[in-house]
């Protein structure tokens, strides 16, 4: 089906929105756990208010899937391990490292979602932009990590890298998924499914996200 | 004013907003970490949703205290070392300690939001009604703690004991506040503040909180 989008009965469909649900469910877990480590009450409330947004996320992606007659369970089943390997092995020292995580989180997750917008049908598409709103913790973590490095320049080269570890962990997690799951793989690059040309697709994907990446490093005063 | 209800600018009022807010923002982050630790994407979920209702009671707090013209920070700051030292030092190691916690935590505050009830205004009254509405967390607690003893009755001695430490902390914390806070405690207790016999009736009340905790334990199996 190459050009042409997705039906909601596609099970790569299916696939995205189980991804999609369960990184957001984690995100809500993580922003949270931020909150635990917030110097001021005030920040501990403002990351409350983005952790709830990011459960509404998922809430919206549940209600799609039960919508289109998947359990929501089954589908983000197949996610679970490479997730979870991923906070695993990036699990922030301190806040400043939870911030900068947050910061290029959301920022390769928005321009993920981005990408696949294009490619689904137009009820995902839908949702896919409703949860493309943004949680307002990108900015967050944008002004509190350029502060603290203004604070004391020192701290930029272990949050640099930070972020390259960051990134590389992402990385390695969502070639391991785009390898296991190969229609999901053929609908992230509007493929055909199962082809050599899907994964070099999205080889391609991956450097446009880092290439994104790059320039939000940039954007915090962090070499990427 | 005793056998008087406050009236909303009693700064005994702004106390009690503080600290139940305090408490309900704390609440909220300690049920997302136990998400991390949920066995299972399901029960992930679902305390996802209570620590959502949890952040609404502190939403709804935070409303009032700048309804009656508080600053939320101002009102809940003298209550964070109390509360954070609780969390510090009752930091669940395992899912079934999470539950545990939630179970006696969400019981105690349930007590205490009624005991307070009685003797503040009616506005105040209404908001403290209002967030004793049920998370549906300590049900949840109670089933899967009661399963996990059914299925390995080992596991019911550690749990007794960490009933017992929970409590504990949570009695002297509590007693910190209330020799700190002379018109809140007062208040608690529809005293008329800074007499010894508003001590007395604190210590009554705890007495009472502490009973209705050891009828929870032991509706878990578990002696207190």
């Amino acid at each position: 089906m190459t050009g042409e989008s997705t039906d909601s009965s596609d099970p790569a469909v299916n696939d995205l929105l189980g991804v999609l649900a369960y990184v957001a469910l984690t995100a809500f877990v993580r922003v949270a756990e931020d909150a635990e480590l917030a110097p001021t009450v005030r920040d501990k409330a403002r990351l409350g208010r983005i952790a709830v947004k990011e459960f509404a996320h998922f809430e919206t992606l549940v209600s799609r899937l039960k919508e289109i007659d998947a359990d929501p369970e089954t589908a983000m089943a197949p996610f679970v391990p490479a997730v979870d390997a991923f906070h695993a092995r990036t699990a922030p020292n301190d806040w400043l490292e939870g911030l900068v995580k947050a910061f290029v989180g959301e920022g390769i997750v928005t321009d993920f979602y981005r990408e696949v917008a294009e490619y689904v049908d137009p009820a995902t598409r839908a949702i896919v932009h409703q949860v493309l709103e943004d949680t307002g913790h990108s900015d967050f973590a944008e002004r509190a990590v350029t502060a603290a490095i203004h604070a004391d320049p020192r701290v930029a080269g272990r949050l640099a890298l930070w972020g390259r570890r960051l990134v590389g962990e992402a990385l390695s997690q969502a070639q391991r998924v785009a390898a296991d799951r190969d229609s999901l793989a053929a609908l992230l690059v509007g493929g055909d499914g199962g082809s050599g040309a899907d994964l070099l697709e999205i080889g391609r994907m991956f450097s446009r996200l880092t290439q994104a990446h790059t320039e939000r490093m940039a954007r915090l005063g962090l070499s990427a």
